[in-house]
């Protein structure tokens, strides 16, 4: 059969074949007048786009948007490291913002990759991200999205995660397995999903295990700081709270705490047992070594961006799909801030 | 006066405006007859391209790349955190890219920036790169191009370094006031021109101060890491040198040295001083905590960015500029790994 294509409409009405592109698609830069002349005839000759040149404009993008909460971080850093080597595999190139944990930043940065036309978005959500109509509104736009690490349970998409709970039940039960008794948890905001999971390991541990939980040993670290890790620290200390094991959300609290209970005097592991998690790079530096969950960055990103290829491929291939879980392994590792 | 527009053009010859556009600028997907036809036409037309239209496309883009050799890594993280801050300001959105320190990928991750037509560039340069016939490409192309860290003192473009010959010869002669009399270095590869400033200095310093320069007590970290600053610091026990001080290239073997010399129970700093370079976070954790040179990578970002908008700009707007050099400050932050 033999078409009319998209240049001839334009030839037809003396117009470039982008503003033919444009009207059909109701751009606002094009006149109305221009659209309904565009449309008009378009349905006169039963225009169909062509899709092999839909195909190659999507070939054409060849860039996807990261959206993360920091940069600076070694567990994002990772990510992103993981990503950018295999969508260059790919031949995609990849621009990377941060949220700065703002749910309005956030926000803001999806609008800007979408207006970028990029082929797909991974993202791992700000602290501070509560609602998610900006998320909904990628994935309606039929934008294939990845969630990765911090997620939204409600939002259906494709997602990249580790077993947060389990991690967090396992790294508890070996604080108990070694003697500890009486066991806090420095937990990281109330939002995100990562927190409240590790959160519910935690309690999970202890309910296993009949040590009664007490919620004056769970101090809530709001920005996930070195200084947090300090301050509560010697806080625990301070309130005389006598527990001889701390179950922290992430390393960089964990060396902040380590590095005030040397400053006080406090022996690690034999007063109190110390495990972190994340597995950061000086986790294995610091004096005594910590004992902590190792969280695959690099492999989360590397598969993040691999499930964003297929949906790409799906998505060009009019291919249908459902969104995915992954869950990646996680191991606890065992060195000097936890007794045997 | 009233010109002919690219529009009129390719109505006339009943082509769409890109390839009327596309056959004016040489592009190889145009037949060699339209490509005549539009030049005919455009001349005899008296053709001139429309400076807005130009000013429009420019504006468009919005996107910068920018290459670094590693981004697990603190001081380039945060360099990139500054970049993607300072470009989310001014509407740009950051495309980034990793060398691997390898020349090889370095080349291809350039052209791959070109072709995706970014505004301009900003690199540091691979410790693998010693021609910059990419780079020069780059600046032929009138394509803005900004070095950062890891510069080639002979390409002319604008830089934005901190003066590293001038901060090693301060930590060298801090060390010597300190009491130090044998001082080894664990500096950085051959190539790349901070390794060798790091050097100079280091060596400027003894010279200076009436002490021996020794090749023998110069190690050279060819990948700089932790695992590296263990081996060297062994190393130096085992070679029965008799070193009281070292400066080190950078914060990250420097840690590895100081985990080494902890388990080897070397006294940190009454048997050996040591400083670092870079100021990493992990430097004040570490115990002892490292006197380093503070790096700052956050406002490097920054800068590098502010310097590449301006050119931007300055293209934009067809004014002529000079390639400018920008040195920012650095300062010796001292801790407990060197003697008071």
């Amino acid at each position: 059969m033999n078409t009319v294509t998209l240049q001839e409409i334009a030839n037809t009405l003396g117009i470039s074949v982008s503003t033919a592109s444009k009207a059909l698609k109701d751009y606002p830069d094009v006149s109305k007048k221009t659209k309904a002349r565009v449309k008009e005839l378009a349905k006169t000759l039963n225009y169909k786009p062509n899709p092999f040149a839909v195909n190659l404009r999507t070939k054409q993008s060849k860039t996807i948007g990261v959206i993360i909460p920091e940069l600076v971080h070694h567990f994002f850093s990772s990510v992103i490291k993981g990503i950018i080597n295999q969508a260059e595999k790919k031949g995609y190139l990849v621009i990377t913002l941060q949220s700065n944990e703002s749910y309005t930043l956030e926000k803001k940065q999806i609008q800007l990759l979408l207006d970028k036309n990029v082929d797909g978005i991974l993202i791992s959500l700000a602290n501070d991200t509560a609602v998610f109509d900006h998320i909904k509104h990628v994935i309606e736009k039929k934008t294939p999205l990845v969630m990765f690490d911090k997620i939204a349970k409600v939002v259906s998409c494709s997602k990249i995660i580790i077993n947060d709970r389990a991690a967090a039940y396992n790294a508890t039960k070996y604080l108990i397995d070694t003697g500890c008794k009486r066991i806090a948890h420095f937990r990281g905001p109330l939002l995100p999903q990562n927190s409240i999971d590790r959160f519910l390991g935690y309690k999970k541990a202890l309910d296993d295990f009949n040590i009664e939980y007490d919620p004056s040993l769970v101090y809530i670290c709001n920005d996930m700081t070195f200084e947090e890790g300090e301050i509560f620290a010697e806080k625990l200390i301070n309130d005389r709270k006598n527990v001889d094991g701390i179950f922290i959300n992430t390393d960089l609290v964990a060396i902040g705490a380590i590095t005030k209970f040397n400053a006080l005097g406090v022996k690690i592991p034999e007063d109190i047992s110390i495990i972190g998690f994340s597995n950061w790079f000086m986790s294995s530096a610091i004096t005594p070594t910590l004992t902590t969950v190792d969280q695959p960055g690099y492999k989360m990103g590397k598969i993040a961006f691999k499930r964003l290829y297929k949906e790409l491929n799906h998505i060009k291939n009019k291919k249908e799909f459902s969104p995915k879980i992954i869950e990646l392994d996680t191991s606890l590792i065992v060195r000097e801030s936890t007794k045997t």
